[in-house]
C-alpha cells in the first residue's frame, strides 16, 4: 500500500463535489468506484474507504475557512437509489487490523468535525437521505443536526453491521443512536439487528430520522430545511473567506520539513521527534492583519502542518511508537499570536477550534508522547498545550554549560484555560488537576509568567525536572525503557490515563464503542477464515464460536 | 475445569479469615497456595484466582448482613512480607479468554461491592498495606476509603502489569488511579510503568496512598484509623444481624431449582430461561417481621438465588448466549414486599442495595436478555426491573384462548424510581428515557396501576406487543434470529446500547478499561507464544510486534 496522503483539495477530489448556492452548500457524495486506496477494491454504491473520507474531511474544513457565507450544509448523494452503503466491506476484509483501527479513528474524527462545525462554527448540517443509507452511511447522516429521509418506499436507514458482518457500527453509530438521537435502548437493539433497516413513519417515531418527506415535495422540503438551519447560524454576513493554500511540506528521507514543523523519524529506535517553531515574525497588529495573512497566519499554518504530521505518523509509520515534542523559538512571539487568536472574530474562532481538534487528535493517537522542555524551547500558551497533551514532560533545570540561552521555561497563557477543551469537555489543565479548582486558580495567577523548572514542578505542570548533567542519560533511559514495553499495553494504558474524569458522547465513541470494536476486529468470529467480515459477499455463511465472552 | 460454585461460607474459606472486634472487622487475606481452581497452579505470595475472590465477595456480603455492628473493615494480609501479589499470572496464562474476562468482571464487581458498602452501608474500608502490594493487590487496596502503607523500606504499592505482563491493571486500577485517587496523569503514567512501584513519602505525595506509618507505630495507627472510619458510619448501634443460611439449590440435569428462581438451560438452542416466582405468602406486616424472616425474606432470597443463577450462567454456561426472563405469580404480593423493602431500616437498605448490585450484574453480563410478559406473569415493582434490564421485552396482548388468567400487565412501583440505579447513576427508566423528564413524570403517575399491553406500549415500557395467535411464532423467530448472530458482535453491541447517557468511574471500569483489556487479552503481544503474559516467569523475554494500533 502506498503512503497515505491526508492533503487534498477540491481540484483533486474524486469522490465528492461541493456546490455552493449562497448561504447553503451541498456536499455531494459521488464515489468513484475505481478510486479506492486498495488495489482490487471497487467502491460500489457510494461505499467508502479512507481516501473518500480524507476528501470529506478536507471539504468540511474548507467550508469553514473558505466560505464564511455558508451557514448550512446539505449532505446528499450523487447517485440514484443509494445515499451511501457505508464503509467498503472488501476493503475492511483486506485491511490490516491497524489500518481498520486507524480508518475508524479518522472517520470518527471527521464525523466529530461535522458536529463541531454545527456547534461552534455556525455551519449547520442537514443529511438529505435519498436512497438506501446503510452502516457508515447512516453514521455519516447521524453527524448532521437534522436528518431527512425521502418517503419513496425504497429509501431506508440501517445499521446492519451486527447481522451482516459480525462487527459494530463503530463510527459513532451505537453512541449517537443512544446518546444523540436518544433512541430507546430496546428499539436501538432491534434497529441494529435488522439488515433491511427502517423507513417511513416508524423511522421518525423511533427517532432515527427527523422527518420523512414525500418524493414530490423532496427538493422543496430540503431547500426549506436548509434555509431554516441557515437562519440559526451566527456566521458573519459579509466576511471574506481565506484560501487554504497547499501546506509547505518537503519530505527528505525519513524526515518531513514543514514551514513551522519538523518531523524526524528515527526508525532504528522506533521514535520520532516533532519540532514546532515559534513564528518568525511578531504577531499581526490586528485581527484584520491576521486575515490578510490568510493561511500563512502562524497558528493556522501550525494547525495544518502539525495535523498532517500526526496523521502521517498514524497511517504511515505504525512502528514509530514514541513521539517527542520539541519546540524552538520565542515564547513572546507565541503569546503575541495567542492574543490575536483570542479575539472575537469568526476566523480567529475557526483557528482556535481547528487547533482544538488537532490537539484532540493527539489525545486519541496510540503513540506515547513525551515533551522535552529545554533552554531554547518555547512551550508557551498554545505551544504549552503540547506539554500538557504529552504523556510525560521532562524539564531541564537551569541552563547548560556553554549554552547562553535562558533557562527553560513553560509559560501558561489564556489559551490553556479554554481555547482547547479535550473531548471530555475539560481543558487539559482541568483534566490534569481533576476536581482541584484551587490548583486551576493558582495557575491562572501565573498566566504570562515564564515558569522555570522549580516553579513549574511545584505547580505540577511538568512530570519531572532534571539537572543538565543528568539530562542526556535520563532522557535516553526513559525513551529506551518506553520502547521496550508492549505496544498494545501502552495503547490501552494511554487511552485510560489521558481521560480522567467525565465522559461525553465524543469520548464514549473512542472508549466504550471503539475499544469494543477493536476487540471484535481481533476476534475469529469477525476476521477468522470462517468469520462474518471475511466471508461477507462470498455466499458462504460464517461459522461462529458460540462462546459468549 | 470443574463447574465454578459461587456459594461459600466462612466455614469453608481457604483463603480469608474474618476477625471481628466490636465495631471493627479485619478481613485477613491468607491465600492457601494449594487452593487454586486450576490444577497445577500455586497461589504463591497471596496471589489470587477466581476462587479466592469468591470468598472475598462472600465475606464482604456477610459483613453487611450478619454484622450490623461492624462499622469499619480493615483489609490485611496474613502473610509476612507480602500484602498481595495480585492475580496469579500462571492462572491467567492458562485460562481461556472467556475465563479471563469473567474473572476480571467478577473481581471488578467485588471491588465495587466494597465501595458500595462504604458509600451506602456504613461499612468503611481501610487497606492496611504491609508488605509488597502489587497489581491486583493494589487494585484491592484502591477499593478502600483509606490506604495506609507501612514505612519499612520494603513495602511498596505497584501496578506492574504493563512492564511485566504486557496487559493493563484491569480490575479498576487505571480508572481508580485517575478518577478516585486523582493521581496526575503523568505520574500515573510513570507509576504504571515501574515494576518496583513506590513507597514512602513519594507514594503519599503522588496520592497513591493516604499515609505512610513507621513500623513502630503501625498497629496503633491502623487501630486509630479504623476507629475514625467507624465513627463516620451511620450503622445502627443495637441491631441484630441476620444469618445468610445456604440458599436452596437443587441441580437437575441442565436445570437448577431454587426456592423462588428456576433456571432451565436449553443447550441445543443455546438459551436458558430464568423464571422468578412471586412470594408464596403476603408480605410481612412490619419491618420487624421482615427481620424475623431473615434470609428467607423473599427479596433477599430472590437476590441471592438470582445472583447465583446469573453467575453460574456466566462462568459455567458460556455457550448459552440468550436468557429469557419470566416471572410467575402475583403482582400484589411483589408490591407488598416492595412496600416493606422501602422502609427506612438498615436491613431493608441492605437488601435494596443487594438487589441493585444483582441487577447491575445483568447490565454487564454478556448475554442477550429477553423478557416475556404473558398472562400469569408478575412484572411488578422489583420484578418489573427485570423487564427494564432486558435488551428487549415482548408483551402478549390480552389473554390466550382457554387461559382464564388476567391479561398480561406490567406494574411500576416506587422501586423502579430509585431503589436500583444502574452503574451510570441513573435508574433504568431514566436511562431508557434519557433526558426526558416528562416521560418519567408520566410514568410516576401510573405507579401501582397494572398496565396492559396497549398502555405499556404507549408509555414505552415494552419493546413490542404481540397478539396471542402470533405469540409463539414471533417469539420463536426472534430467539432463533438472535442466536444466529455473532456472539462477539452482540456482546459489543449490548455493552454499548445498555449504557446510554452519563458515565461514572464504575461504568468507565467496565467500558473504557475492560474493553481495552479484553482487546489486549486477544493480542499476540500478550497471549501469543512470544507474548509477555505467556512468557512471564519463564526467563525468556517476550518478542513484540512493534506496530502501534
Amino acid at each position: 500500500m502506498k503512503p497515505i496522503d491526508f492533503q487534498t483539495d477540491p481540484s483533486r477530489y474524486r469522490h465528492w463535489r461541493v456546490e455552493i448556492d449562497g448561504e447553503v452548500a451541498s456536499l455531494i457524495m459521488d464515489v468513484d468506484q475505481a478510486g479506492s486506496l486498495f488495489d482490487g477494491v471497487e467502491l460500489k454504491l457510494n461505499s467508502y474507504d479512507l481516501g473518500v473520507d480524507i476528501e470529506l474531511n478536507d471539504a468540511v474544513q474548507r467550508l469553514r475557512f473558505e466560505h464564511p457565507e455558508v451557514r448550512a450544509v446539505v449532505i446528499r448523494s450523487g447517485k440514484d437509489n443509494v445515499f451511501c452503503a457505508g464503509a467498503n466491506i472488501r476493503m475492511l476484509g483486506k485491511a490490516s487490523h491497524g489500518h481498520k483501527v486507524n480508518f475508524c479513528k479518522f472517520t470518527n474524527e471527521t464525523r466529530l468535525a461535522i458536529e463541531d462545525a454545527s456547534a461552534n462554527s455556525g455551519q449547520l448540517y442537514l443529511a438529505a437521505v435519498k436512497g438506501s443509507c446503510a452502516g457508515g452511511g447512516y453514521e455519516l447522516a447521524l453527524a448532521a443536526d437534522h436528518i431527512m429521509l425521502i418517503d419513496d418506499r425504497r429509501s431506508t436507514v440501517s445499521l446492519p453491521e451486527t447481522p451482516l458482518l459480525g462487527v459494530l457500527p463503530g463510527t459513532g453509530g451505537l453512541s449517537r443512536v443512544t446518546d444523540k438521537r436518544k433512541v430507546r435502548r430496546d428499539r436501538a437493539d432491534i434497529f441494529c439487528t435488522i439488515e433491511e433497516g427502517l423507513r417511513g413513519a416508524k423511522a421518525v417515531e423511533w427517532r432515527l430520522v427527523d422527518e420523512v418527506v414525500p418524493n414530490s415535495k423532496w427538493d422543496d422540503a430540503v431547500a426549506t430545511r436548509a434555509r431554516e438551519l441557515a437562519a440559526r447560524s451566527d456566521r458573519p454576513r459579509d466576511a471574506k473567506g481565506i484560501k487554504l493554500d497547499p501546506i509547505q511540506r518537503r519530505p527528505n528521507g525519513d524526515s518531513i520539513a514543514y514551514a513551522h514543523v519538523g518531523l524526524d523519524v528515527d526508525r532504528g529506535r522506533g521514535r520520532a521527534t516533532l519540532t514546532v517553531r515559534s513564528p518568525a515574525d511578531a504577531a499581526p497588529p490586528s485581527v484584520a492583519a491576521a486575515h490578510e495573512q490568510g493561511a500563512a497566519f502562524w497558528p493556522l499554518a501550525l494547525a495544518r502542518e502539525f495535523e498532517d504530521a500526526i496523521l502521517h505518523l498514524r497511517a504511515n509509520e505504525p512502528e514509530i511508537g514514541l513521539v517527542i515534542f520539541r519546540t524552538e523559538g520565542d515564547a513572546h512571539s507565541v503569546l503575541g499570536y495567542d492574543a490575536v487568536l483570542g479575539e472575537d472574530d469568526w476566523l480567529m474562532r475557526e483557528v482556535r477550534h481547528y487547533l482544538k481538534r488537532v490537539f484532540k487528535r493527539i489525545d486519541v493517537t496510540s503513540r506515547s508522547f513525551i515533551a522535552l522542555i529545554e533552554p531554547g524551547t518555547c512551550f508557551a500558551g498554545t505551544l504549552a498545550e503540547l506539554a500538557l497533551a504529552a504523556d510525560r514532560s521532562l524539564m531541564l533545570i537551569g541552563t547548560r554549560d556553554g549554552d547562553n540561552r535562558a533557562a527553560a521555561a513553560i509559560t501558561l497563557g489564556t489559551a490553556n484555560f479554554g481555547f482547547y477543551p479535550m473531548g471530555n469537555g475539560l481543558t487539559r489543565l482541568q483534566t490534569r488537576f481533576l476536581g482541584d479548582d484551587d490548583a486551576i486558580a493558582r495557575l491562572k495567577e501565573r498566566v504570562g509568567i515564564p515558569l522555570e523548572a522549580e516553579e513549574a514542578d511545584e505547580l505540577g505542570l511538568v512530570t519531572a525536572t532534571v539537572e543538565s548533567y543528568d539530562w542526556d542519560d535520563e532522557v535516553r533511559v526513559m525513551l529506551e525503557e518506553r520502547a521496550s514495553f508492549s505496544p498494545d499495553a501502552l495503547t490501552g494504558m494511554e487511552a485510560n490515563l489521558r481521560f480522567a474524569g467525565p465522559e461525553t458522547m465524543e469520548t464514549k465513541i473512542f472508549a466504550r464503542l471503539t475499544a469494543w470494536q477493536n476487540w471484535i476486529f481481533q476476534r475469529p468470529n469477525a476476521v477468522g477464515e470462517q468469520g462474518a467480515l471475511k466471508l461477507y459477499g462470498s455466499g458462504v455463511q460464517p461459522t461462529f464460536d458460540r462462546t459468549r465472552v
